[in-house]
This record gives structure tokens, C-alpha cells and sequence, in this order.
């Protein structure tokens, strides 16, 4: 039995999270259903449910509660999940002024409007001030947070915590040769996928037909979702009974909507086999951005372009799609499975889309240690990408002000997208060991013994365990670059025949 | 200038709104796009949004801020207005004890449930414990409340402030017999409409673009508004920029859609009207449930079921819908326009809808004076409907059970449908003086100048004046039961050849 101290915490706590879920169900709507001029109601909406949160979550009323179950010392593990991770998020807001908290609020108005215009006009000066500011104040919230030796954990703890920025450094350091060797092998290799069938035809209601077929194949529970169009694919979990994902389409390019599908709804396997009964504590929410990306990623790329994935479904596509009737399965797979450097992060392939994340990591840590100056910003990108990738992007807005990130004031989040990648390799092949028939099962369609596997091993937890030793109870190791890098070779070696 | 202290007032009044109103858009999402298992979590969502805005109001920091504003007597209308208002709202909410609301909360909970099991099964004793419980705490609410000399006046002035029950009880007395001797001659009447032409197949996709082409043509705006399907049409109005309805569709009867959505346009259209610069004060808010009725069933009834409407809009009718490409517009405008006598209220035409009113306020005041007993309504409710509309319900769940208002402790609701009824008389008799061309601009498919006229004399003065008081401002009478009246003579007398 819970003490009533611990309840009355309880209380308090999923009356602050049920408040952080109405304003996610707000932002929802404003990407879905809003009408065009609602936009100014709607930032007095969120703008309250953000204050009702923080009020709340500062309050002393809180912080009593909180210290008094912390004096219980119950080591229950869901109890000490709640009792620990609500203590960090208290710890943060307590730490930060409403003065601050305010002038990034306004600072990050302003400088999202400007960005969009300075990469409309492909002119970063005009963004540059704002980063100024906006770099400013984020060094000021590292040090009003606190932090060891590198200002920029202090940001990233936000978005990973218990990740410190020296071990993804570490192993950015190892991966980052042998993905650069893998991508010129690749551009060197004697066969080459045929992507122009990509660009077929396929008309939008087919699409969105298709992509619920395979989003329900691979378990997503429509009675607990919906899906929905939106200009950028999200996912939005209000509690696991109501996980909402949004998709788009291209007429002529059907991946867009197929692996973007699959993307969110790993996102929504997740949020949907998190613990009802803990919804709004900690013991029901998801882990960290890294753990979350490393399902969305494992589902859409391990599973989504896995061979046995397209002998199960290849038949229904080319049904759907009467454009792709000619397409062989190898071709579909190859051509699913193109890489090639490109200038935009979120339309990269999985081999290269790492170097985009490394980039933005190096130049993100040197811009807050103030070792890079912001006007240096899109030399210095280039230059970067240049190196990584092999080209030199044509203007800012195919570089340095491609990534709304900085606009809004997130530094520190880049590299979860990369840690999600590593993640996902490392779980997939614990997984492949546990399941031997793997494959088999994805030629017959059958993704539940994978679904029960990631539910056990990772999904039910909650915010009980940090990544890093999720990732180690689960596989066994620490992040490394190795499972991730294998299985690269394994797929891209066999179809590029090098 | 407004003084700082007002400026305070003000903020802390628009929070609490704009807490309400995101209260009204969880609900919007709840009929229209929530996943069926997201109800939990929902009802958590709409219970903190609830104690946030109720928390706000009775706060000792708002209560300072009003009695400050009150101290300095301003008496421009805009300041008038807000401060009478907030005062209103805040008395209201101050006088109930938080254990009764909460006994109220929980009591309309269970008696909704069973009230839906008990219309199912035809059953009135299950939902008559419920009925009774909740008939005692809405009494303990008009003793808190307070009254003059009947309790229900307590009840009615939460939807209609400013109107007395024996005024509406001395307008219904005139009007009843009126309207029983008018039903009677209609029924006798020597013309009968074709109304089976009204069942033929109209596929829904139809319906949906021809209501959108209506609501489009008198005036709502799209940007600032959506209509979307849900299974009981209602309107939302989060600012005058965010406005929303929903409508449903029967393929087999096509009125549903066509009048549902102008019904439901009449009140997007009042709360689009309304000044945006005052959003979520009172200055910016409708005056009261029955002022809003009028606008709906103005637009519904006087303008959506004239002749001169269908003059313009009955070609376009006859091309979106193959099935009625025979019928004549004689035939069409007379279909719509048929009265009959039936059981349910939300099916019945505009003649006889005001007797079903008639009768749940006479049934409500007995119930809440304590002269009707629970165990009585539901032969009490057959008598009078038998008596006013020649009718015997077959049973309950086609009578005293068929509303939800009681379940969910709504008493004093249903005469502000009569009020909307016959207020929309007065005001359209208004505007026909005012606007001598109506008829002719309708056949034009000209509706500005109608709208115009209800923006400039209603909808802009948000709640500056009470009902009562707008009314014989806007009209040159108070409320009165003869422009109906009149009215339905005007319209039914040629139609049936009486």
C-alpha cells in the first residue's frame, strides 16, 4: 500500500504532467485541425497551460510533498522512479529564474520568425543576431543548472539525462572513420539502386491506405491512436490509451509516407506500451529522446527496409499501386535502400544521416563553449560538410539554417537522433538473438514476437532506468558504435556487391 | 487609457477564460477525433482544466483585483460590462460550497451512465434515484445562490441572466394557446406536404460539400472555422478566430445536414461576430443561451427554410443531388416546411417545438419546487404531452427519459430554446423593417446585409447589455410571444391553405 504522503505526491505530480498533455494536445491541433487564424488564441492557450505546469511544478506545495516522500526512503522501483525523476525535473525548474525563463520565451518568438525568413532568403545574417541572444541565454541556463566540466551537458541532460556529452563524443569519435570509409565504398561500389521507380505515381488515398495497413500490421492499436496529416510527422502521446502520430504524402515519392509511417508509429509502440496505470508519473513515460528515436528508428529502418519485411507486404504494395506493377522485389528493396550524401538531415538515408547529427554536434558544443563565433557558423558548417560528406552545400538554407532546432532554443538535442540510431542497432541484435526466427516471422508477417520483445525489455519500464543502463541490462554493453556499424555492412555490402 | 489595476483585473479574467476555453476544445476533440479508449485520460484532462479555471475565479488575489476595479466605478461600457460580469460569475462560483460541487460532479457521473441505460431499456425507475438525488442538490444550490421568490429562478440565471421565470412562465401562457389552435388548423388543413421526397438518397460526400457551399454562402468564415462530423451537432467558439461546428449526415434524409449545419453556422456566425479584442472577457462573450438559440434559429428557420433562400440555392440542390432532380421547388420548400406532431423534441418542426419546451419548464419548476414527485414525471409528462400535442408517448425513452439535461444536472436550460424561438421572431420582424429588400437579396443569394445587421446590433456588443435589456433596445418591445406568432401565421397559413 502507498503511504498517503506518497499518494498526496502522486496527486500533485500527474496533475502537472496531465497539464504538460493538454498543452501537447493543443500543439496537436494546431498542426492538424486549427483554422488558419486561430493562431493567436492558440498561443494564449498554451502559453497558460505552460504557466498552470510551471506554477505547479515550482510550487511550495510541491516541493513539501516531494521532500517528504524523499524522507520515506521507499525503494519500491516504481516509487523510487517517481520519487527520483520528479525530483530532477523540480531541481531543473527551480534552478532557472522566470526572468530568464521569459527572455528565452520572447527571444525564441522573435527568432523563429526571423529564421523562417532567413531561409526563405537564404541569408543567415539575418538569423544571426537571434542565435547571439539565443546562444547567450543558453549558457546562462547551463549555469544556473550546473554542470561538471562542459556547459553543454547541462543542456543535453534535458533531452538524455544521465548522458554525458564525453561518451557520445567517445563514440561519435569511433564511428565517425568507418561510417566516412562505408559511404565512400558505397559511392565507389559496382551496383547502383534504380530510384527513379521511387518517383512513380502512387495516388494519396492509396498511400494513406497502405501506410495504416502496415502501421496496424506492425501493432499499433487504432482503438488507442489515430493518424492524421500534417506538414511535419510527429507523434503525441497524451497516456498510452491515446497516442496520436501524423504522416504525409508525396504523390511522387511513396516512401514519404510509407517509412515516415513506420517512424512515428515505432514512436507510438512505444508510447502505447508504456504502463497506463502509471500514466502522467514517471514510471509511465518514456526514457529519454535517444531511447525514444532508437524505436522509430528501429522499426523503420531494421524492420521497414529489412528484406523479409517487403516478402511479406511487397505483394500488397504492388496491388496499391498499379505504377509499381512492373517492380521486381529485389529492385523495390535496393531502391528503398539508396544512399546517397545529400544536403538535407531529414531526408538522409541511414548511412549517412549520422554525419549530419556529428556535425551539428561539434559546431553545437563549440558555439556554446564559445569557441565558435556565430558569424563563423556557415564557413564552419560547410567546411564540416564538406569533409563529412563531400559536398558543399549551395546556400544556408541547404546548410547552417536548414534545422528549426536553434531557432527554438534547443541545443543539446541533435545527437539523440544519433544515439537513437546506435541504440536501435544495439537492441535489434540483442533482439535477433532472443528471436532466432526473426526473419522468418517478418515474411509472414508476424511482428508481435518483436513487439513483446521490446514491450518486456523496454516498454513497460517506464523512466525506470536511465539509457545508459537500459541499454547495458538489455544488450549487455555500454552505447557502442559496433552493432550499429555491423549491421550496416550486413545489409549494404550484399546489396551494393562490395 | 485603462488604469493598472484594471489591466490586472483584466489578465486574471482572460486566464480564467482561456482556461475555459481549452476546457471547451478538449471536449471538441472528445466528440470529434479522440481515440474511443482515450476517455480516461480525458476526463483527467477536463477535471484539472476545470479546477484550474474554477481555482483562478474564487481565488482571494482575483476577488482583490475585482473589488479594486469595482472601487473605481469607470463606467465606460467596455469597463461596465467586464466588471458587472466578473462580479456575476464570481458570486456565483463563491457561494457554492467546493463539497456540493464536488457532490455534483460525482452525482451527474453516475446518473448519466444509468439515465443512458435506462433510455436503452426503457426503464425510468433505474434512472429516478439519480433524478431525485440530484433535484436536492440542485435546490441546495438555489438556496446558495439565492432568489426572491422561486428557487428556479436561481437555476435559469446561469444560462439566462436577467430573465425571471414568471416572465418567461406569462409569455408561455399567451403563447400556448395559440400555437395548440394553430397545430390543430394545420392538421386539419386541406394541403399536406410530399415528405417522403425528403428520404431520398443523397450520398453523404454531397451533403458535406453542399452544407459547406451553404455556411460558406451566409457568411461563416472558414479561416477562422471548421465543420467537422460528429454524432450531436454543436458549435464551439474558442475565440472569434476560432470557431468551430460539427454536423452529422443521414443519406436518407438530407434535411439533417442541410438545416443541422445552418443551425449550427447561426451560432458560429454570432460568436465569429463577436469583437476579438475583448477574446475571453465578457465584453467579447454572447449575452445568454437564448440570445444565442435566436441567432441559430434565425438563420435555421426565418432564413434557411424561406422561400426566397431556396429561390437561389434550389438549382444547386437539384444538380449536387441526382435523386431530387425532379422535384419542384414548390414542393421542396413546402417538404421542409412540414409540421407534425412528434415525440422527440430535437425532431420536431418550428411550430410544435416550443410545446415541448412548454412542457419540460412546467415539469422543472414542479420538480424544483418540490410539488411534482420524481415517481410521478413520467406519467405527468405523458398527460401534458398527450394534452398540447395529441400525442402518447409509447414509452419513456421516447419521453421523459429522452433528453440528457437532467442527467447532467441541467434544470432551467430548456426554456432558453423557447426564448431563442422567440427572440429570433422579434429580431428578424427588426431587420425586415430595417432591410425592406430581404426577400429580394436572398434570391440573390445576398445574406450581407442580414449579417450585417446582426453584427452591428448584437453581435458587437458582446454581453454589454443583459437579454431583456437588447432586445427592447434592438426592437422597440420586450419579450413578447407575437412576432412568432405572427410569423408562423405568415409562413404556414399560404403553405397549408388555411
Amino acid at each position: 500500500m502507498p503511504s498517503e504522503r506518497y499518494t498526496a505526491f502522486i496527486d500533485k505530480l500527474r496533475d502537472i504532467n496531465v497539464a504538460n498533455s493538454v498543452a501537447a494536445l493543443l500543439e496537436w491541433d494546431q498542426d492538424t485541425y486549427m483554422p488558419p487564424r486561430g493562431a493567436e488564441t492558440r498561443a494564449a492557450q498554451l502559453a497558460l497551460m505552460t504557466g498552470v505546469a510551471h506554477e505547479r511544478l515550482v510550487d511550495d506545495d510541491f516541493r513539501a510533498a516531494l521532500e517528504a516522500v524523499e524522507q520515506e526512503r521507499d525503494e519500491a522501483p516504481i516509487v523510487a522512479t517517481n520519487v527520483r525523476e520528479a525530483r530532477r525535473v523540480f531541481d531543473r525548474a527551480a534552478k532557472l529564474p522566470t526572468r530568464l525563463v521569459q527572455d528565452i520565451a520572447r527571444a525564441t518568438t522573435l527568432a523563429r520568425a526571423d529564421w523562417a525568413k532567413a531561409r526563405v532568403d537564404k541569408n543567415f545574417t539575418l538569423f544571426a543576431p537571434h542565435l547571439k541572444k539565443l546562444l547567450d541565454l543558453k549558457r546562462e541556463v547551463a549555469e544556473k543548472i550546473g554542470f561538471k566540466t562542459d556547459p553543454y551537458d547541462a543542456l543535453m541532460d534535458e533531452f538524455e539525462p544521465g548522458t554525458r556529452s564525453s561518451d557520445v563524443q567517445q563514440v561519435f569519435d569511433e564511428l565517425r572513420p568507418e561510417l566516412t570509409s562505408l559511404v565512400a565504398e558505397l559511392r565507389d561500389a559496382p551496383r547502383r539502386p534504380d530510384t527513379p521507380v521511387l518517383r512513380r505515381h502512387c495516388p494519396r488515398d492509396a498511400q494513406d491506405k497502405f501506410s495504416r495497413t502496415l502501421a496496424a500490421a506492425i501493432g499499433y492499436d487504432f482503438e488507442r491512436g489515430r493518424i492524421d496529416p500534417a506538414t511535419h510527422p510527429f507523434c503525441l502521446g497524451l497516456s498510452p490509451n491515446d497516442v496520436r502520430i501524423t504522416t504525409r504524402y508525396n504523390e511522387h515519392f511513396v516512401p514519404m509516407s510509407i517509412f515516415g509511417t513506420i517512424h512515428e508509429t515505432g514512436h507510438a509502440l512505444y508510447e502505447q506500451g508504456l504502463p497506463f496505470e502509471h500514466a502522467h508519473t514517471p514510471a509511465g513515460e518514456f526514457i529519454s529522446l535517444g531511447i525514444h528515436e532508437s524505436q522509430s528508428r528501429l522499426w523503420e529502418n531494421m524492420v521497414g527496409r529489412n528484406r523479409a519485411f517487403w516478402e511479406h507486404f511487397f505483394p500488397q504494395l504492388t496491388a496499391r499501386f498499379t505504377e509499381l506493377a512492373n517492380v521486381s522485389l529485389d529492385d523495390w528493396h535496393f531502391a528503398v535502400n539508396s544512399v546517397q550524401p545529400s544536403y538535407i538531415r531529414v531526408e538522409a538515408d541511414e548511412v549517412t544521416y549520422n554525419l549530419h547529427i556529428m556535425l551539428r554536434f561539434d559546431l553545437e558544443r563549440q558555439m556554446i563553449a564559445g569557441e565558435l563565433a556565430v558569424d563563423d557558423v556557415p564557413a564552419a558548417w560547410n567546411a564540416a560538410f564538406e569533409q563529412s560528406l563531400g559536398l558543399t552545400p549551395p546556400n544556408d538554407a541547404q546548410g547552417c539554417l536548414q534545422d528549426v532546432h536553434w531557432s527554438i532554443g534547443i541545443f543539446g538535442y541533435f545527437p539523440t537522433y544519433a544515439l537513437g540510431n546506435l541504440y536501435a542497432a544495439q537492441l535489434f541484435t540483442a533482439a535477433r538473438h532472443a528471436l532466432p526466427e526473426l526473419d522468418d516471422q517478418f515474411c509472414r508477417g508476424e511482428f508481435a514476437p518483436l513487439l513483446d520483445w521490446l514491450r518486456i525489455n523496454i516498454h513497460r519500464h517506464g523512466k525506470r532506468f536511465r539509457a545508459p543502463e537500459l541499454i547495458e541490462r538489455v544488450t549487455g554493453t555500454a552505447l557502442t558504435h559496433e552493432p550499429f556499424m555491423q549491421y550496416l555492412k550486413n545489409k549494404y555490402g550484399p546489396l551494393y556487391g562490395i
